[in-house]
């Protein structure tokens, strides 16, 4: 059994590393971090999916709306979130310069501070396209400055877990199937409204992911 | 001339090397994070030095002080800073988990928001020696992830420069001198009196710099 920081979004892929992590018997601490407006709606999802697992008073929420004004995107609200497929040129404008670095780094000190073994992180194939800092080289890259950043010697260090770096989507959906996650109270969709929009980068990965994992998709779409 | 975000506390050394990279011709964006109460003092001098310089519309300031719940440290607050030489056990308690990987990230993400070339960093050979993350394999390591995360292409992504990574603090107080740094306009202390303290470690530290460096030191000490 590990202590585990799980930088926990709300969204389907860390609901499902989470799920799996406790499953496998594992002490985790969900994190989630908010760093635009738009996130706010995520942070309810994450907490229900905590309380689905019973481990809702050790979900850790960190306000980081002030970043908001040194990090220019369209995810923390200084532009439209474009529609369309997650892969097209225009998804870009979704990036928020080096989100994950900065998210990574904050819940390997979390994890140093309460003495955990590591930090889960579930970075999947899909965004390799757009986000630089989801790539296999970065995260082996990041693996070893947390390891560097946190202990004297290496193997003291934080351990940074990325299961699903070389998955498909599709695979994260059935491993969530096997874990038994509730997906409808996971949270895929940029925009913010009552239902997952159906029509934005996210919202399209996510409709593609269950339908190629032949699993039923309990998400309300709007469109 | 280079387009730099410089990691500017207040304190001597990343003062110096605002003043040094200045001087030198570069464009420089400085950015103070506060990160803890006790650091909001140390802004007002921050401010100050970008100020002698004709930058303070360009200086940023972020408050993550938010971040205070996930990491326990002295300097943020939870508990007493402790008298004594820098190098001392006691001087531990000052170590906010991950803290430079933290401000690095952040920094790295505006520069590249900002489309600059390079974030600068004061780390300086003195600091080795408590703080993991002030370590050449801990810098040399979150240079190439820096790099990854913030571009696509290696030679795309932002520079991390340190340039005083291998001196002693003496030989940064020599550096201010020839670059004409006010150095009264600086904080070092961790205490957040009227005055330096004069013996908290980053006080000893500072004294013992200026008498290495036979620069005379204008600094008021309470004792």
């Amino acid at each position: 059994m590990n202590k585990i920081v799980v930088l926990h979004s709300g969204g389907l892929d860390s609901s499902v590393l989470l799920y799996q992590l406790v499953k496998e018997g594992n002490d985790c601490y969900p994190l989630s971090i908010i760093y635009g407006q738009r996130h706010k709606l995520e942070v309810v999802f994450a907490e229900s999916i905590s309380k689905s697992l019973g481990i809702l008073e050790r979900h850790k929420v960190l306000d980081l709306s002030n970043i908001q004004c040194l990090l220019p995107s369209s995810l923390t609200g200084s532009s439209e979130i474009p529609n369309g497929h997650y892969e097209d040129e225009s998804m870009k404008s979704t990036v928020v310069p080096n989100r994950n670095m900065i998210l990574l780094s904050i819940a390997a000190g979390y994890a140093q501070g309460i003495k955990a073994d590591s930090v889960a992180y579930a970075a999947h194939a899909g965004d390799h396209a757009i986000y630089p800092d989801c790539r296999p080289a970065f995260i082996s890259s990041i693996r070893d400055t947390i390891k560097l950043g946190t202990g004297w010697i290496l193997d003291e260090g934080i351990e940074l877990i990325t299961p699903y770096v070389n998955f498909g989507k599709d695979r994260v959906v059935k491993l969530g199937k096997k874990y038994g996650v509730p997906f409808e109270s996971t949270w895929s969709c940029y925009k913010g409204g009552r239902y997952h929009c159906g029509v934005c980068g996210t919202c399209v990965e996510r409709k593609e992911a269950f339908k190629l994992a032949q699993v039923t998709d309990p998400t309300i779409y709007e469109e």
